[in-house]
């Protein structure tokens, strides 16, 4: 694989990008037919050109990128795109999930996807982070989402619409309004339902669960019944429902099959209307987070930045702003970089990060020495690290050959997921076009630093002079010369903005 | 199977029930010849009949159960028990464990018995509470069992009988007298002997094994020679032993060699007396648990009720009740549930719980979504999870017929034991002639909440009346009819009390 | 396999521990030419010997043992090794690792070697253990280990040398001089860079490492080129380098090639001097470890024995000493034992310890049920617990046959690391001319407490009289005439200092 890449297959791809809005919310399935979509993008190049010559050039453009994508869903686009190395790459890479990954539950109001287990997907992912799941929730507008628990603790994260959450527990009901950027925790085994009280846009969650009986694996319990789930009841004998609730079996059973819907169910104007009062943020808290517990949601889009420069913006919820996070260890974070922008390239020195696609299109870029051993491996024909030499048939060994990092990317855009484990480098670049903006999961929060290797404070501007001189093998004047001459801190120009500007003109 | 039951097979069992006392600490081993337990079963049913019409009656009945249980010995007894499914149908419920599950090691004057790890039972139990194990200790009245470590946190529960216990810690020794429901926390590696002081009764003891060094897995250590154990002194070498004791070595040898019995010997009467002083509570306590650790034992039965009523009631000792609970987020709790009588259906919000039945007989029914799951596979001849349609070879699979839930059933008699994962609905019936006692050791217990489905307070009435309405489809007032008609809270008359009257006259 | 030994070969091996000095920091590989070691050996032997006929006997005992080891290495020493059972025998030790077991990066300048998963070398070592690896960094006089972080907690203790320490982190920069002795927590993440500042010592660093990503593993990930490793910056594109550092990417690269040496580079006395400044512990500390931070080391060899007396002593840091240490609950302690002497037997009751030998020769000994298990089922032939008798598939199994202990022995010297479970009664014996010197890190260390089974407070002198006699089935008199016979406490003299004195005259 190329490790450097020509300027112009990087413009290529920018480009593209700004095409290939395959977004994961208002297009679930991406394998439409290839062809279809492929004429619809021809169509759309001609739609969008001009009269005039500049105008010639970009549809020529335009059309082909309709043909380099198509080719890539073909599988013939390893060439076009030696960034990503098309999308077979994409498909390998350990690190990224995409819409097809996603186990679904679709019903006509609805839909529940759901990452695999994490090491199912890869064996770089079998660490620690498989005590989590992923998954979005989506109801259409106007609709109720059926009460139900789940054996997991849960944070939610609004990416998108204005909704109502109720949670049922012995001691009470509490009802939260919920807009876009709401991070909401919900305690496992806690019952809740929802209502999409927008009567046009899609209400889509973003979902961290941590499963608390079996890792990485969880269930729902629907008490309600629905054509699909029916109700747990329903598992228990007549005689005990009878018992139970102190009314005829057939009577009970009868209403636990009215239910005619799956688990999403369409809800009247007025219904929406009598769900939708304000927060009861006034009333008795029924959470088990202490003293500050009425405070039950925050918003994460409304937080004061912790980095902010015109090229993009950090924003971030921690469990010391919001006390519910605090046992779990989770951080939520907004990364908002401008379009043309970049992060820096920097790492995580403890916390695992699960990061999902809000908006936009760009790129990551990360350093990964796992990835490195293993192609090692492959080319050795070994699964087991290399040990002994002569006959010992283990330590001794010579590990010298393995210290070696490979190039993990991937092509960004909306609904896209990618994992990027503590201590790898690593960074983000935004299309031209389309700010690219990004839900951080963060596990493993404490005492976690963001470690910067360019910009301002990066580590290397950190060394003694005469560290730097024997660590880089030079005078300690050249080296500073590089370290030090992004005075930016976390976000930066990015490498497309200049040459995409021309490469456009 | 059937979901639903025949309310005639239902008043069968029941029936049965009262007979098949098959006790486990009185009846070690189930698996006495079943040609002479139908022949005693017999002579027991013509002892029992008195003259006249209406016990010809019930003598037939006797009789026909006698019956029915020999065949279900005998592996036919299918179709006689359409709830529990019959003897085999218990073999293979995950959740559950009889007499036969145990490992034991059995000496003349006592018994270790002890379950497998729950992951080697069934892979529906591979998740947290593999971190524990299960067992019960038997003396014999008037003996000694020999001092001994483990490698893990105990927690003892006194089920029966009247004993001491004993612990030497590098600071002193502590001894505490114990008496049924006694609820005590032994820390990992400490030294301990007990004696049962009782004339006549044995000394049953429940304990929950946390193990510290391999998840699931621990060792005793016998210091003291024995028959069987040999004391593990004896693995060092004879000089080690005599410059450690300053001691020729055959002479410690010999020591360790003149224990002939095993791991429970007999004791005299005054050997009991001289070691059944009262309890050392008044004296510094050498236990690590912080100020309140002069409190070394905590009575579960002399708990105040956190639920009571004429059909049951609920004692608990919780971490914040007993502090040495603490540090293993354990909770020991106490269901004594009437005659006749049943628990709410309800689910523990996080706590896995290990029930044991102390004394009486009756039914669990609990709803498993896992097993659904697994009878659907196995129907489409898949171990998957069904991925995909067409050629796709994972995301995108349709969850939807997959969300089900099975009935989970169990007879329940003295010795069995049952898990209750989180999140799981469930209710536990009492027979008719005797109460269901019940010792449960929850794990997991930190803002845990026991979520009742029904009675007060149940999580359906808590539902806002347009939603009952969106999640039933049917008028608020239909539901509430429902969810609200039995005012009781946690314990109800059980399904079998009217009925069972009425098949018994 | 003897379980007890014959004197006379316990002296032997004592002898031959004297000669034995095949130490791991002077002495890398252990597989030197036997041939060549024999002839080396004898000439010892020859210069060492003085005339006079005392000298003769020891001039033909020094020859024998030469002869004893070259036979150990050629795989025939079982025999005249009763205790240890010869070579072979400690490779089969799963408790026990040596030189070879080491999976090592060799460079010109500097090596480090680190055992394997623990879980890989035994399934004895199958448990919590595997959270953590152990390593050794040795950097030669007057170098410098390149800058670089892993994903990993890591503690150092300063084996040997004189270095200094750099730890970057986004906040700042620490330095701290490091002595032998000294105790350091690294927080994962952490970039840091090393000096050897002496001119003729190794500078030697004992590693404990606990992975935070995936259990048991973890990745170094080098910033700065190298010849090897080459600089994770080389994994990005040059367009993104260039636009992270705004300089040319050739010039970038150029940097990142400078250095042809490996990880550890040598350096010029100059420079060693310029970095060699003293502690900057007056300083605003960039330790996240709470108000105590400025400490950020503390040294072992200097705090005051916990246990002390002619036989030896036990040092301590413990998390409350140093808390550092506490968010991992791992103490360090150094125990030296004086020649001759022994430690007593005793288990720590939650602690697992790792124990590296610092200097001096030994011997282990360690009572452990479950390789006696092993043993028994090999000869059964059946790899699982025998379960059940008749034609039960589980439970009811008799498990008496299965409670013993086997002896684990192993020889001690120089770089060797052993690991003690919790609960495993175990004893260490220094040779006869050296101190043994044991750095442990104890692992799950709250509420630990060692237990003694010999000495002043041993267990069973804390035994009440009546149970002493219940257990041993002997006067309580003659039990604690063996019990209370030695009056140290923790170290005690040797079996072999009278005996090898005899032996030797």
């Amino acid at each position: 694989m190329a490790q450097m890449i020509k300027p112009l297959a990087f413009f290529l791809l920018l480009s593209v990008l700004l095409l290939s809005v395959s977004a994961f919310i208002n297009h679930h399935d991406p394998r439409q037919d290839p062809k279809k979509e492929y004429s619809e993008c021809q169509r759309k190049c001609q739609r969008e050109s001009e009269p005039g010559r500049r105008q010639q050039q970009e549809l020529e453009d335009c059309q082909r990128q309709c043909k380099d994508k198509y080719e890539e869903r073909q599988g013939k686009g390893g060439d076009s795109y030696p960034i990503t190395g098309g999308e077979s790459q994409q498909d390998n890479n350990p690190y990224v999930f995409e819409d097809k990954h996603f186990e679904t539950i679709s019903t006509q109001h609805g839909r529940l996807g759901m990452l695999p287990k994490f090491s199912d997907h890869s064996p770089h992912l079998r660490g620690f982070i498989n005590a989590f799941r992923f998954a979005f929730l989506e109801a259409n507008p106007q609709t109720f989402v059926l009460p139900h628990h789940i054996d997991a603790e849960l944070i939610l994260v609004v990416v998108q619409g204005r909704g109502r959450i109720s949670l049922l527990r012995p001691d009470g009901r509490q009802s939260v309004n919920l807009r876009k950027g709401d991070v909401l925790r919900v305690p496992a085994g806690t019952t809740v339902y929802l209502i999409n009280r927008d009567n046009n846009e899609k209400l889509v969650i973003a979902k961290l669960v941590q499963p608390i009986s079996t890792p990485g694996e969880f269930q729902p319990f629907f008490g309600v019944g629905a054509k699909n789930p029916e109700s747990f009841l329903k598992a228990f004998s007549g005689e005990i429902l009878e018992a139970a609730y102190q009314q005829k079996s057939d009577k009970i059973l009868r209403l636990l099959d009215q239910q005619k819907a799956e688990f999403v169910v369409k809800a009247s104007e007025e219904q929406i209307r009598a769900l939708s009062q304000k927060d009861e943020e006034g009333g008795k808290s029924i959470w088990p987070f202490g003293g500050e517990s009425s405070r039950n949601k925050i918003n994460l889009f409304k937080q004061r930045p912790v980095e902010s420069n015109e090229f993009g913006e950090l924003r971030e919820v921690n469990p010391s702003d919001f006390r519910p996070l605090e046992d779990l260890d989770v951080s939520v974070s907004f990364a908002n970089i401008t379009k043309g922008g970049m992060s820096t390239i920097f790492f995580n020195s403890k916390s695992i990060k699960i990061s999902v696609v809000r908006n936009g299109e760009g790129l990551l870029q990360m350093a990964c020495p796992h990835l490195a051993q293993e192609s090692q491996q492959g080319q050795g024909g070994s699964q087991e690290r290399q040990r002994g030499r002569g006959g010992s048939q283990e330590g001794q060994g010579d590990l010298q050959e393995q210290v070696k990092y490979e190039k993990v990317e991937a092509r960004l855009r909306q609904g896209v997921v990618f994992i990027t484990p503590p201590g790898h480098p690593s960074t983000l670049v935004a299309s031209n076009n389309q700010n690219l903006e990004v839900i951080c999961f963060e596990i493993n929060t404490r005492d976690n630093d963001k470690t910067p290797l360019a910009g301002k404070n990066n580590i290397f501007s950190q060394m003694e002079k005469v560290a730097q001189e024997l660590a880089f093998n030079r005078p300690s004047r050249e080296v500073e010369e590089i370290v030090r001459a992004n005075n930016n801190e976390w976000f930066f120009k990015g490498p497309n903005q200049q040459q995409q500007g021309r490469a456009l003109e």
